[in-house]
């Protein structure tokens, strides 16, 4: 997908133990995921990584250097398992220090004397980083040249996730047509796999739903090219016509 | 986490563009997630992978590398973007071949006469894997070394997890206690921090939930020696009340 229909590119970094331990549905995914492709921009690889120093510094520094964009959820808050801004620094090479802006933030959202020293820990950014807004519990994100850190609790996440979108280089719409079909996967395996050598710029996918009956099945088609996605959307439905079945849109 | 409580660990490799794009989703980390732990395997690492062939290659072998199992989701079907088992023979440096078991396998489950060429490419498995069996629609996984290769749909995918788990080594159960109070992070995470400290083989975790108001704190233990986790859960609550507040269990 990245390849065919995205000029830009992303990462996803999830770091948390809650994902991996089962305890909690990573839900941001989909969401960055949705909101990138908005923007024309097609996410690349997701990675879920522990609160462990160590593998968050690989992560970031790995994917980094595949994409244009990197955005991390979780591990910003005041408690001991927050090490997401440490581990950031140490992928740069930089230090933390506290800094004055995420301070003076903080201190209009919470007042100067609520300050304690774990809110304290929360502007602690590494240096050469910007801020990014958190209109929902005042201590920020921030951003560190393509690496964008932002809260793992999906409210806040959203909400920084749109003050950073606007900075964000735009790539052509990526476009996506689904039609629906009652065909099995293997009756029209022959004629799909031919649609795509025909249309190589375009990103064909077949996804079965069991959930809705063994033969519920979505062709989603995908390109940044309005007119040669119409065309190949025609001509997929043809396909369908001519296996006996009928094509929904949607 | 998989440092500290799991003798055994796990990588999972989701392979899918819909997950990527925002389209789907993915419910199957949860449940891998939570089936390993309870067989006292630590997922280490989740990473969602395009449809490309040197992705998928490139992220089999480095998790590979790092882990006790690795399983994979998705990319197993008969169309042209199921691309999981050249992937996996390629990522092995073995070929794919057309395994006598699994169209054996498919012949029972169509009947000899409806195996048409899309069905046959499923029954196209790398040389030396063993087979999956897939009770909900007849294509079987299979496992090459300790790479778990399983279908994207859930419901099959849980299915042959079922049949996987049972011959994978068994680490110590990981227990966990789940504590819930009313206060916020920052007033804790100064005694967190230090009771963290004191219990370093136990994994101590912070989350705070903002749908169900924003002080409604859950702190997380876990560790696979129920006594020092029944100490350190027994002080957290004390540590609770300390400060003003009541524990909620779960």
């Amino acid at each position: 997908m990245s390849v065919k229909t995205g000029s830009l590119t992303a990462g996803l970094i999830v770091i948390g133990n809650e994902i991996l331990s089962g305890r909690t549905l990573d839900a941001n995914t989909q969401f960055v995921a949705q909101k990138l492709s908005g923007r024309g921009i097609a996410l690349a690889e997701v990675r879920v990584v522990p609160d462990i120093e160590a593998k968050i510094v690989k992560a970031v520094n790995e994917v980094r250097a595949e994409v244009d964009y990197v955005f991390t959820t979780g591990g910003i808050g005041p408690t001991h398992d927050d090490i997401t801004a440490a581990s950031i620094a140490k992928a740069f090479g930089v230090k933390l220090h506290a800094d004055p802006h995420a301070r003076k933030v903080m201190e209009e959202h919470y007042g100067r004397t609520d300050l304690s020293e774990p809110r304290l820990k929360m502007a602690m950014i590494p240096v050469g980083a910007k801020l990014i807004p958190n209109p929902v519990s005042g201590a920020p994100g921030f951003s560190m040249e393509n690496v964008h850190v932002m809260a793992g609790v999906p409210k806040i996440m959203q909400a920084m996730l749109e003050n950073i979108l606007p900075l964000l280089k735009e790539g052509p719409p990526i476009l996506s047509h689904t039609v629906t079909c009652s065909l099995r996967e293997s009756e029209i395996a022959e004629k799909l796999s031919a649609l795509q050598d025909k249309y190589s710029d375009i990103d064909i996918g077949s996804y079965p739903q069991y959930r809705s009956g063994p033969n519920s099945l979505s062709l989603v088609l995908k390109s940044t090219r309005p007119e040669r996605l119409k065309e190949a959307t025609a001509e997929l439905v043809e396909i369908i016509k001519s296996l006996g079945d009928e094509a929904t849109p949607g």
